[in-house]
């Protein structure tokens, strides 16, 4: 993935640990433009710490005196807040907000500012009026105020989402899914089993019986190995039973 | 909105201030309900400041010895993970396990689970097969390990937005999941059934082969009629193999 150009703002940030913090989840979704406008303690250990290995996002960060300054060179800026009183913004939340910042960033017409105020003010309304909208993270209405870089991590992690569209969860699969075939040979050998053992369910009939054991293994996805192993216990136990002379 | 039955439970948590950051992240996306397994400190001066606003939360976590006893009474089960590299579990991205979670918990059927490792190791190989599936947050490949409590803040964020998604395709749960202790008690019979018909496995060897099998029954995510059935025909197994008299 190329990285596209969208960079986090930080205004008046207090602590350093929250630096570090934002740089860490930037990282973790392939963000790397920091700007900090006049940050109380920068650089700091506690940043460094916090960065974890993060350091190459933090060692290139920009420190700017004005939000002017950090987004002159900008297309889109949006304005991260918690609260809703804000009349005549246009106000987008966090995922409707990372598909407008990821198109807008592939249009190619300047970087995408997405900015943060202090920990404990948010952003002035002077800084609101330098945005085209607001950012606005859906929350628990009785404890909506988030930690400033966890709001970075979930804008970050939305704008991932966002140039993923399709994106799978699933791993690369090194053995394939058994065969119908050897699916059916393995039903066929467990109802075997259970035949000779004489197992009788109290609560199902035969054929609801075997059907719902398909449908638990089914939904196990068993792969070519597993029905190798399981074909393997019903042997050994056929086997120690026919030793045992208890052939029927 | 009514708090659904969603309990984050973190394991061997080494820094306080993430067990603090987890409650505010928790609180913030409308969750309460928080476990910890063998903390290394706390209550903690740490904890309580990273939780800011949220010490109701830290108030009311339960301290426990083992993830056992955190899950006891637990229907689905998730573990969180940075790495792509197990085999054979089943594996839902944050946004389609918070679905999941959502519809379990609305079904009723026992607490959802999610379970989060330490902070330098992330979960052990014996925790993971506890869970019916890992959950697994998209990250920059090059530098996907988060924080522990940024984790827990994207995953309740994603059930928070869950939660507000119209309509739910899961059907409501008639029978819950059987309950870890349950799983437990099938794994040690079947265990047992191996040991008497002397199953030995080719390619696996047998604390392998054993997980291996959990993993598989896990994926299936047996519910509490389905794992009677299982332990019938394992005793059915060993009754015949008694009346032969084939006792070892």
């Amino acid at each position: 993935m190329t990285a596209l150009p969208i960079r986090f703002v930080l205004v008046d940030t207090s602590h350093p640990g929250n630096i570090g913090a934002v740089a860490r989840a930037m990282k973790n979704m392939g963000l790397a433009e920091l700007v900090l406008v006049n940050p109380r303690e920068f650089p700091h250990p506690e940043a460094t710490a916090r960065a974890s290995g993060a350091d190459d996002v933090l060692a290139s960060a920009r420190v700017v005196a004005t939000l002017a300054e950090a987004i002159s060179d900008c297309g889109l800026v949006l304005a991260t807040t918690a609260r809703m009183r804000e009349q005549h913004f246009r106000v987008l939340e966090a995922r409707q907000a990372a598909e407008r910042i990821v198109s807008e960033a592939r249009a190619g017409a300047g970087a995408v500012a997405v900015v943060f105020g202090t920990e404990r003010f948010g952003l002035s309304n002077e800084h609101l009026l330098m945005a085209h909208a607001l950012l606005r993270i859906p929350a628990n209405p009785e404890y909506e105020s988030l930690n400033i870089a966890m709001a970075a991590q979930l804008i970050a992690y939305e704008i991932r989402m966002a140039q993923h569209d399709v994106g799978s969860a699933v791993p690369p699969r090194e053995v394939p899914l058994a065969t119908p075939t050897q699916m059916e040979q393995f039903y066929t050998h467990l109802q075997q089993v259970m035949n000779e053992v004489d197992f009788r369910d109290r609560t199902a009939s035969g054929a609801n019986l075997i059907g719902r054991i398909r449908r638990l293994f089914n939904r196990a996805e068993v792969d070519a190995n597993e029905v190798n192993i399981l074909r393997g216990i019903l042997t050994a136990v056929q086997k120690r039973r026919r030793k045992a002379g208890d052939e029927h």
